[in-house]
C-alpha cells in the first residue's frame, strides 16, 4: 500500500537506510535482545521503510516493539521450541519472541526443508508481530524458491453481515523470483483497508470512498463520507454483493493455516499480543527447470506490464512494482520520516545511551 | 456462489443425485473414457450440483466436456507423466486428460506425500477443466488433512487499470476438517463475479450493482445498470480504491503456482483448453494434535456463527455453510435441473445408447 501514510514533504526529514538500520538495531539491542537478532528486526523494519510500506516501518512500529519489550509482553531472549517436526514441516512455539525476529528464522527452516523435500512449511505460535509480511516471503528468493507468508492477528474485521469483529487483517504475501525483471512480490491485507489508513483520513479530513468501512452497527457505509469516530473494518470486497465473503474466507484461511495448524486458538480466544504465523517455501527446482521458470516469469511480468491501459491511466503495474520503484528512490534519496518521528527517535537514543546515526 | 443461476421452480425438474451420477458417468464412458475415470468425473460434476454450485455442475459443463472429447481437445485415455518428483512434491503432464479426472488423482498423490513428509504439493500442466475447485481440496478431509486447490484458466479478467484481459478467473479453494461442526470449505474465483453470472443477468434483464464489471474500454461501471453486451470482468475488489490490486495479485499468484511452477506458460501464451492446476495437502498430525485441531475448528466455526448480525441480516455464516445446507436439501429433494437441460440430457443418452436414469 505504497500510497498510504505519505509524510508531507514539508514535514519530512530524509534519513539514510543504513543509518536508520544501525540505530534501530542498537535501540532494540538495548532491550536485552542479542545483537544479531536486533539487526534482523531492524532490517525488517527499515526494508519496509525503503519499500514505501511506511505502515510497517520504523515510525509506526518501533515504539510499540520497544514498549512490548519494556512491559514484558515480548521476550528479548526467547527459547524457540520445535513442537512437532516432519521432513517438510514444523510447528514452533516462539516463546513470546518478536515476530520480526522469529518469522525470518522460521522461514529459514522452511527453506532448508524445501531444499531436501521440495516444500517446507513452518507454523509459529506464541509470537509477536511479524512486520511487513512480504519480507519473509522474499527471503526465499535468493534460494530460487517461491516464498509465502501469512499472519493471524487480533480481531478487527467484520465477517460478512456481522456487527462485531472476528477476523484479523491477516495478510497474505507471496514472492516469486524473476530473471531480468524485478521479482514478483505480492502482499495484501485481507481487509479492504488497514485501520491506519482510516485513522489517517480522519486526521486529514478526507472523504472515504463508498464500501470502505462499516458504521458501528456493522452496516457498510455506501456514501462518500468522513470516517466516523466509531467504525468497523470490512473484509476485502466490502459488501456481500461485491464479494466480501471472499475477503472473509481468505482471512479465515489465514487464521486456520497460522493459528489452528500451529495448535494455538484463534483471534477472539487469544491475547492481542499473541500472533500466529505461517511460512512456506516452494523449491522451484523440485517442480521444473529454474532457468525456464525465471524466463517464463520475465515473459509473464512483461505481458502484464504491456496490457493497454484503460482511459485515464498511464500504465498497468505488476505486484511489487510500486515498491521496487520506491526502493530505488529511497535508496538514493533516503527515507522521508516525519520530523516528529525523528525527534522521538533521537530522544529515545539519547535516553537509552545510543549514538543516533540519523 | 450458491445464489447464482437458480433455475426458476416452474422450469425445474428434480432429479436424484445417484441417477444423475450414473447416467453422467455412462455418457462420459461412451467417449472412450475408462469406467472408473468416468465415474470420478461424474462425481465431481454431481457433487457440484448437490452443493448448489450449478455453474460447475452437469447442466453447465457436461455438454462442453463431451464436445472436447469428441473434437480431440481432451484425451479419453491420457498417460499421465510425472515430470519431476521430490518427497513432498511432483509435477505432472496430464496428457490432455480432463481436469475433473486428473486433479483428484494429483490430489491423491499430494495426500500420499503429506502422509510421509507432512506436506504434499502437486502441480499439473496440459490438463482440462477441473470443475468445482472445492472438490479437490475436500478430498483431503477424510485423511485429516487441510486441502488446497487452485487452477489457472484462460484470460478473461482485467488487471487493475488494464483495458485487455490478462488473468483467468483462477479460483482458490481450501478445505479444513472440523469435529462436530461441518467442515470448513472455501472456494472463490479471484474475479468479482464469474462471467456466467453476468450472462445470466443479461438474460433476466436485472441491474448489476456498481463495481461489478468494466465496460469495453476497461473502465469500471459505477452506476447500477444492465450489463452491456461487451463487458470486461474485474478482479476481486472491482476498483483500485476498493482493492482490485488484491484480486489482481491473487489471480497472479494462482497463475504462478499452477502454471509457471509446473513449467507451462501462462494464460495469454497457451490455448484456452490448456488448464494448469495446483493441489496441496497439509497433514494436520505433522503440525499438531488432530483431535485438538478439530476441537479448535469447532470452536472457531461456532464463534463465527455466533457473531451478532448487522441490522437487516438474520445471521452470519461460515465458508461452506450455504453449500452444506444446499447439500442437505438436494440430497433429500433432488437436484433442480432446467427442463431444457433434462431434455438435452435424455436426448444425448438416447443418441449415445445410454439408458437414462433421469
Amino acid at each position: 500500500m505504497v500510497e498510504a501514510f505519505k509524510v508531507p514533504e514539508k514535514d519530512a526529514i530524509r534519513v539514510a537506510g543504513k543509518a536508520l538500520r544501525e540505530s534501530t538495531a542498537a535501540l532494540i539491542a538495548k532491550m536485552g535482545v542479542p545483537q544479531e537478532d536486533a539487526e534482523l528486526a531492524a532490517d525488517v523494519l527499515v526494508t519496509a521503510d525503503l519499500r514505501g510500506v511506511d505502515s510497517h516501518g520504523v515510525s509506526n512500529e518501533l515504539r510499540v516493539y520497544l514498549q512490548r519489550y519494556a512491559d514484558g509482553t515480548q521476550n528479548a531472549r526467547p527459547q524457540m521450541k520445535v513442537l512437532r517436526e516432519r521432513p517438510a514441516s514444523a510447528t514452533i512455539d516462539a516463546d513470546k519472541g518478536l515476530g520480526v525476529i522469529v518469522a525470518p528464522k522460521a522461514m529459514d527452516i522452511a527453506i532448508a526443508k524445501a531444499r531436501e523435500t521440495g516444500i517446507g512449511v513452518v507454523t509459529v505460535m506464541n509470537a509477536g508481530h511479524m512486520g511487513m509480511a512480504a519480507y519473509h516471503a522474499m527471503r526465499a528468493l535468493p534460494h530460487d524458491m517461491v516464498g509465502m507468508s501469512m499472519t493471524a492477528a487480533g480481531a478487527q474485521v467484520l465477517p460478512t453481515f456481522g456487527a462485531e469483529p472476528r477476523l484479523g487483517t491477516n495478510p497474505i504475501a507471496v514472492a516469486a523470483p524473476a530473471g531480468e525483471e524485478q521479482d514478483f512480490v505480492f502482499d495484501m491485507a485481507t481487509s479492504v483497508v488497514p485501520v491506519n489508513k482510516i485513522r489517517n483520513s480522519q486526521r486529514m479530513g478526507t472523504l472515504l470512498p463508498p464500501g470502505h468501512i462499516a458504521d458501528a452497527t456493522g452496516t457498510p457505509i455506501m456514501e462518500p463520507m468522513l470516517a466516523p469516530e466509531n467504525f468497523r473494518l470490512l473484509p476485502l470486497g466490502g459488501t456481500r454483493e461485491q464479494g466480501s465473503h471472499k475477503g472473509y474466507g481468505l482471512a479465515s484461511v489465514a487464521e486456520i493455516m497460522c493459528s489452528l495448524l500451529s495448535g494455538a486458538g484463534f483471534a477472539t480466544r487469544l491475547p492481542r499480543s499473541h500472533y500466529r504465523h505461517f511460512l512456506a517455501a516452494y523449491n522451484i527446482d523440485a517442480f521444473t527447470d529454474v532457468a525456464g521458470f525465471k524466463q517464463n516469469m520475465d515473459e509473464y511480468i512483461r505481458d502484464l506490464k504491456a496490457t493497454p491501459p484503460a482511459p485515464g491511466h498511464a500504465r498497468v503495474m505488476v505486484p511489487g512494482q510500486p515498491e521496487w520503484e520506491m526502493l530505488a528512490e529511497r535508496s538514493e534519496m533516503g527515507i522521508p520520516l516525519h520530523k516528529e518521528v525523528v525527534n522521538w527517535f533521537r530522544g529515545a537514543c539519547a535516553k537509552m545511551g545510543v549514538d543516533s546515526a540519523i
